[in-house]
C-alpha cells in the first residue's frame, strides 16, 4: 500500500485536536489513500514534541525528497499548541482561512506544514457572545466547498456543541453550548451516575424518552436544575419505569434529552420549520440530534464529519496552490 | 468537662449523612454540653459499622448504666444505611416525623437508638415531580419547633437544594435543584476548571459579576449552557476583565450566579416580593442566596442549620417524651 501512496501522494491532511491526532494521505483528486492516528493531541505535547509525533504518524508515507504540503486544523493552531495561528474574528469568508495560516519551524525538510487558525467572537449588542471555535471552522470550510456560497444554520454537536450562522459561505455569528461535557459530567460523576448507563436510542422507549425530555427542556429551561434531580427521585419512586438495565437506559435517555433541549431552548425562535438545519458530525450523534429537532418540529440533514474536515484542509490546500500559480 | 457531659446528659442528637457525622451531647433543657463528629459517613459505613462508629464519636459521654435516648437524622436512615427508616409521603405535618422513625438493633445497652424518616413526594399533574428528602425534613421540623404553625416558602440551599413549601406546619411540596453538585463539577471537572478559582463575594466586584449572573440565568434560562462556555470564551477574548487571580474570582462569582440563577428561575413566578424566603444553612451560603433574591428583588431571611437540626431533632425527643408520658 506504501508504494501506491508513495506514487501519488500530493498533501496531507490532518485534524489535531486536545487529545487526538487524525491524518489522512491524499492524492491530488482529494482521495483518501491512507489514514493514521494516535491519542497524543495537544493536552500531551509541547511545542517540540510535535514534529516527532507527526513523523510517527505519517513518516512512512513521505517521499525520499521533495516535500509535501501537511495542513493542520485544531487545537495543534492554539496558543498552548504547535504554534499560535490567531483566531480571526467573525464575520469571516470560511474560504479565507489560509490568510490566518502560519507556519511551524520544522526540521525535516519534507514536511511543508501550515497550521490553519480558529474563529472568535466578541461580545455586541446583537446576539453575539463572546466565543471560540477551533477545528469546527475547517469543517465549515468544507462544507462551503461542497455547496459553494451556502446559506443556513449549522450544528455541530459534540463536547462544545456549535451553532453557527452561515450567509454566503461567511461565518455571522455562532454559539457554543457546553452540552456534551454537561452530559458526561453528570451521568458519570453526579448523583445520576447511580441511576444511568450509557443508552443508544434505538433501545426500546428510549427515543420517546428523549424527545419527550427534550421538549420538556427546550420549552420549559428554567426547571433544568429540578428535572435533573428528578431523574434520581424517578429512579428511586417510580413504578411505572421499567427494572433493572432497562431502567438505567430509560434515564440515561431522558438526561441526555434534557442536557440537549436545554441547548435547544434558545435556538427554538430560530429554527425556521421550512429551512433544514445542517449537521455535521457522527452518525450517532447527529441522529440524536436530528430527533431532538423533531421533537420540536425541525427538519435537518447531515454531513459527515470527516469529509467536511478533509474538504476544509482540501479547500486551503486548492487555495494555496492557485494563489502560488497566480 | 466529660463530668459535666455525664451530670447533666438528657439525649444525644446525631445527623448523619453521606460523608459526616456530626454529635451533640445535649441536656434536658435543649443546650448543648459538648459535640463530636467525624468524616464516617453512610458511604463508608455498612450496617454492623454504625454502632461502633457512633460509640466512637458519643461513647465518653455515655453513663456508665442506664439508658440514653439517640435521635439521628440523615442518610444513616436510608435503604443503605443502618436500617431503612422508609419516606413518609408529603403532605407530612413535621412535628409527626417520630410516626415513621424506626430502631436499629444495637448492643450496647445504654443506646436507645431511633432513625427519622425522609420524605418523599410522587409526581402528580400539579407542580409536584418525583422528588426526595433526607435530614433536610428534621431541619424543617425545627423551624416548625422555633416557629409554630409556620406558613411560608423555605430554602435549604447545598449540594442538592431543596425548596419547600410550608402551610401551617405541613410540608405541601417540595423540589430539589442539582445546583451545589452542578457548580462543583463545572468549576473542577469542565474546561472552566482553568478559568476559575473559587470566590469569596466580598472580593471586589464579586457581588456585582454574581448578582448579574444570576439576573441573567434566572430571566434566560434557555441560554444557560451557552453562558457557560462564554465564561471560557470571555478568559480567552475579554480585555475588559481584571487580571491574573482576581479574573479568576470574577469568573467563579459568575458561574455561581448563573447555576443558582438557574435554580431561581423557576421560582421567580412564586417568590412574593411582600413575604421573605426563610433560608436555613450556613453564614457563607444563605448570604449567597440573600444576595440572589435581592438580584430578583426578594428579600429573605436565615435561619441557622445546626440551630434547626437540634430543635428538630429536639421536637422528636420531646415528642416522645410526651407519649410516653400519656
Amino acid at each position: 500500500m506504501n508504494g501506491e501512496v508513495h506514487a501519488r501522494l500530493a498533501w496531507v491532511a490532518v485534524d489535531w485536536g486536545s487529545s487526538h491526532l487524525r491524518t489522512w494521505a491524499m492524492d491530488a483528486r482529494g482521495e483518501v489513500l491512507a489514514r493514521a492516528g494516535s491519542g497524543i493531541g495537544m493536552l500531551a505535547l509541547s511545542p517540540e514534541h510535535y514534529e516527532p509525533a507527526l513523523l510517527e504518524a505519517i513518516g512512512d508515507w513521505l517521499p525520499v525528497s521533495g516535500h509535501v504540503p501537511v495542513w493542520i486544523c485544531g487545537m495543534a493552531g492554539a496558543r498552548q499548541g504547535w504554534r499560535e495561528a490567531a483566531y480571526l474574528p467573525v464575520p469571516t469568508r470560511l474560504d479565507q482561512l489560509t490568510r490566518g495560516a502560519v507556519a511551524p519551524t520544522v526540521r525535516d525538510p519534507r514536511l511543508h506544514v501550515r497550521l490553519l487558525p480558529g474563529l472568535c467572537q466578541h461580545a455586541d449588542d446583537a446576539a453575539r457572545g463572546f466565543d471560540v471555535m477551533r477545528g469546527e471552522e475547517t469543517q465549515l470550510a468544507g462544507l462551503v466547498a461542497l455547496e459553494p456560497d451556502f446559506t443556513g444554520l449549522v450544528c455541530l454537536p459534540g463536547t462544545h456543541a456549535k451553532w453557527v450562522w452561515l450567509e454566503a459561505g461567511t461565518v455571522m455569528r455562532f454559539a457554543t453550548s457546553l452540552t456534551g461535557e454537561l452530559y458526561a459530567l453528570l451521568a458519570s460523576q453526579s448523583v445520576l451516575k447511580h441511576s444511568v448507563s450509557a443508552a443508544r436510542l434505538d433501545e426500546p422507549g428510549c427515543s420517546e424518552a428523549f424527545a419527550t425530555a427534550v421538549h420538556e427542556a427546550a420549552t420549559d429551561p428554567g426547571r433544568f436544575s429540578q428535572r435533573l434531580f428528578a431523574l434520581r427521585a424517578a429512579d428511586l419512586l417510580d413504578d411505572s419505569l421499567p427494572h433493572g438495565q432497562a431502567r438505567r437506559l430509560h434515564l440515561d435517555a431522558r438526561l441526555s434529552g434534557l442536557v440537549i433541549g436545554l441547548e435547544l431552548s434558545v435556538l427554538a425562535d430560530e429554527l425556521r420549520h421550512d429551512a433544514p438545519v445542517t449537521l455535521i458530525g457522527s452518525t450517532e450523534l447527529c441522529s440524536r440530534y436530528a430527533l431532538a429537532l423533531e421533537a420540536l418540529g425541525c427538519s435537518s440533514r447531515r454531513f459527515d464529519g470527516e469529509a467536511t474536515v478533509l474538504a476544509g484542509l482540501g479547500l486551503a490546500e486548492a487555495n494555496s496552490r492557485h494563489r502560488a500559480r497566480d
